[in-house]
């Protein structure tokens, strides 16, 4: 199976290197815009096939599938290119800059029978898999919430806002962990600098009482990676900046004591040990190339699809409105839907494997 | 000058300990409605009256001021009482349970002449004083934000939600920092537990772009005291857990390039070296309790009187209504007014001699 | 019970105040040389009868039991006369200035049918507890080592170095965790600022190549609390200074390849996850208060005997020895010998109940 | 400059990757007895020379010095081969097996006119040189001590014990910053697992009461890279596994108070702000590598050369004395000498340029 990608900036690399290695697979093209782009294409892959421009690659008929890996803008018309000549194809997150766009390109797939994959590779990390795990084993009990804290001193992007730099990965695991669709999404942020948001503070209403809380920053002075989850049994804290403990699971919870009343009622606390599972030390990157070349050679079809990355898309449009409205409470629940759990959970059994 | 303590439970035994060992003042009677917290004053002060009954402690002409220690609920009956005994009132956070009952005792104290201190400890502790002063001498450059996660796994409060019970310690502390009044407010929050929020967002606009952020939550399985605040010049990070590096002082920031254009457009940001200032460790409730004292004996008014008690109280009303109703925007800026910076400069001057 | 204390510096009030409120005990006097301590006792405890001269809590027929908590050079002369009175001892860490008065004083103490327990109050401690258990269960396997760093910006002894002030916890912890006595001693130090060392590097050799390893310090910028034992199946870091998380077993440890040979033969390692067991929050030495008490009322010895005092001492004169002789060897196995195991046990199991 | 490079196991394809990128240099020639290994150099550098025979680069005329990166007991032959040859060398840390290979080589070198260097690649990195600049320029005032903690899970070496593994990274370091040379050592370890030492302790004696001291250990489950540094007037902690924060530096220190007598004289201390500096990020093979060639157009020797190496491992020998004897002290002075300071501030400011 022959992979062409395109665009070679900051994260090209990683997609070319992955795919190259991969099992069954191999990236036969690789275009960019930049010559000098190109010229490190070339010192690392002497005979890697490149161009400038991204037509020869979907008009190449020896390969099968597209990786599109640009700023946002030029996801949906390279992405429509590469289905129409053909192509399936594999794209960054967020997967589009609008849902009528996302919906135009599965539809695209659907009749032309190719695949999408959408590039959430914390799917793929370790500890968001253990952290799944945990969930959909029943050891945290019951979901309350998630509340990331996603701040750094950030790069300022020429063509996104904090909410679409950084929400994605948030947004991604979200849909991924929680089995219900969100109903409705508060935001607020402030654009200090260049006119665009730098900080968004996002409440995500979920049925059942589960809430999720994104705090995304380019205007912090330290870098923090930190997600809360709580449960009725267990909490968690995942800290993607620790070397070794990154997920800490905690047995603590809320006790409700019965029958007693008056001024000393009080919800008590549960305090047990400390447990930190081992997590997988495999790259995200190399398992998801892996993950999309077997989709692609079997025909199944991947839990983080084209509608996956709808669903983060919507999410995200659903934070910018209810940010320029000031915290206004948008509902995102139409058109929102997943497959049932019994297919996810199929999907995902065969992402391990 | 001789002070009477309504209330011994968890704080009280340091406001009588703290006036106890005042100059210029002395506690001269403890009032509990439970004779075991009565018990527990004379171990510790053998010959200190004690009463079951508050009235007691009003009708003692030798009584110069009361300090209220008790549950929210009790604020404002007992409140009033001292100031129509004629007694200076010191009074825990949140000043009282609505701001009608903040007006009006404001409107008593004015009328009879007396004091009114609300117990906003955290005005006093080293950190945030050193916090004030690197933002009143210009150092972090205009604000940008201030961020808090206040979180950890709480004890449920019979007469309190999250926010009642935490935002308060926030709320006082920006109220001190933040020149403006705030504008709006947007807050959410969700119920887990036994019908009261045991978990709030708080998002609060200020004029200029300043914004406030609060991540209240009483269902963490871990403590975190952590804030960031932004400025153009500077940026800081504050951790109350900390025990010897409370604040971190980044000399980093954003640089906007003049001239340049098209693709490669960014703003920058710069790093300098980092500087943990050495905070005073003196406890805040004995610098505040002298402040208390000197206030009454000079008849200077506390900066955090009974107008910073409702402004606190008027914004934890506003976060309420917003929580109920997802997210809605509440405007708090009527009525709010704080006074002349040169003013509150003078006061806190006079807080810091 | 009815117990005197003997000094009311900086620990003598949580001695008092632990013997104060043990069952079937209660302090019956209190004794310093500074009146203005004595003030500090009737301050808390208005009614106790206090002195500065010590000879009369001795000659108190109604005292059952005395409690040395003195700077180390009064030790051996108060216990003396508290023996000689008839009274069973609680004495400060490190036991004696001298193995020769240790040895006196156990004799004595045995002459007079009377106990000695020395307060090596971290055996008392949760932490300390649990690596017991968790090395007695075997769950660590043969041990490796004991490797401790305990340093920080240290005042200044008038009567000690940096080892009789620091060393004294370790050791007592090692007497208490290794089954062994020591075979030799090996120390070097150094003294920077007045005379006395304030640097020391330490290490003891145990039978079965087990080995531990000191590193005391008054010259640390920082404060480090930290030990790390290594066992051929588990290894565990104890950090005394972590609120929550102060023992981490490691389930880490060596493989070695059979068969394998050449260039590439590799002892290789095993990692797996990370288990914070909960620890006791009971103040350690409230525990080891009541353990006195138990001891003196029902007759058994306490594992923190004399003889244990004595260890310490010995450890303690060898260390001098070879810091004096620039790191050499210095034998100590001679004269040390411990209750056989099992008696042990049972008396760790009688503190424990 | 054309240089050859023998050795492309773990650190030889950093050694090649900045030497190939080295102004005014380029890297002509790598061998490896591994075919395999000289397969990772073609994907890499698809048109480089490449050996199995490392007679053939030292043949190779058009070879200006070569890079030794080998096992340690290939160090003495091949760097003997190249200056034969007529090569400068750039060696691997530890120098040689022995003191008289080295004396030999440096020997051999001054000889033939040619440059060795030995990579110490610590004394290039950003931190190493923010303390020697603290030091050199009377920041922390006179030096107290060096207490360095370099402890992991080790994968064992074949041809070297925890000592030769990891002590060369702080005795380069210690060579650099502490003026003297060392008057003494005592080191104590033990061998767990494979017959060769796993834990090691070390104490360095240098003259004027400046101590060093190692905590060497390949059996801890924890990864600790953490240096105290005591000065008279400032004290320091490098911690290298900090991202952003690895050297702290804390305006804390001693005061001894005069005049003042008797059971209460203390000497003192004296706390102020911990100060952070921003550490320059660039790779420290970079810069030595750059160093290196500027040294041979230059003429102009370097300060980590062959007598820098020597000295290390002059220590390293006393060091294994020691420990096989059980912490006697073994004397280092003699034949121990450095180049007089101006000399090496003189080479330092011109590896700095």
């Amino acid at each position: 199976m022959k992979i062409g990608v395109i665009g070679y900036g900051y994260w090209g690399p990683n997609v070319v290197r992955n795919f190259y290695n991969a099992a069954n697979a191999t990236v036969a093209y690789v275009a960019d815009l930049s010559p000098k782009s190109l010229q490190r294409v070339r010192q690392t892959y002497p005979t890697m096939p490149v161009t400038t421009n991204p037509a020869e690659v979907f008009a190449d008929p020896g390969i099968d599938a597209v990786a599109i890996v640009t700023p946002i803008t030029y996801h949906f018309p390279l992405a429509k290119q590469a289905l129409e000549s053909g192509k399936h194809v594999f794209v960054e997150k967020p997967f589009t800059a609008t849902t009528a766009q996302a919906e135009e390109l599965i539809e695209l797939a659907e009749r032309k029978n190719l695949l999408i994959m959408v590039d959430h590779t914390f799917l793929f990390n370790g500890a968001v898999r253990k952290i799944h795990e945990l969930i959909s084993s029943g050891t945290l009990g019951n979901l309350y919430y998630y509340d990331s804290t996603r701040v750094n001193l950030g790069l300022f992007q020429h063509d996104a806002n904090v909410v679409w730099d950084l929400a994605p990965h948030d947004l991604s695991i979200i849909d991924y962990l929680i089995e219900d669709v969100p109903e409705a999404i508060v935001a607020t942020g402030e654009k200090h600098v260049n006119g665009t948001e730098d900080m968004a503070f996002i409440t995500i209403y979920f049925p059942n009482k589960v809430i999720a809380h994104l705090n995304l920053n380019w205007l912090s002075p330290v870098k923090v990676r930190t997600t809360l989850i709580g449960g009725e049994k267990k909490m968690l804290v995942w800290n993607d900046l620790e070397a070794d403990e990154k997920v800490k699971v905690y047995d603590k919870g809320i006790e409700r004591s019965n029958g007693s009343s008056g001024y000393d009622l009080r919800v008590s606390y549960r305090t047990g040990d400390l447990w930190v599972p081992r997590i997988e030390q495999v790259e995200a990157l190399t398992r998801e190339a892996q993950y999309f070349v077997s989709c692609v050679l079997s025909g199944e079809t991947p839990f983080n699809d084209g509608r996956a990355g709808l669903r983060v898309v919507r999410m995200l449009e659903a934070i910018d409105r209810s940010i320029a409205h000031k915290g206004e409470m948008v509902y995102c629940g139409s058109g929102m839907s997943k497959p049932v759990p019994s297919q996810a959970a199929a999907q995902m059994r065969s992402a391990s494997a």
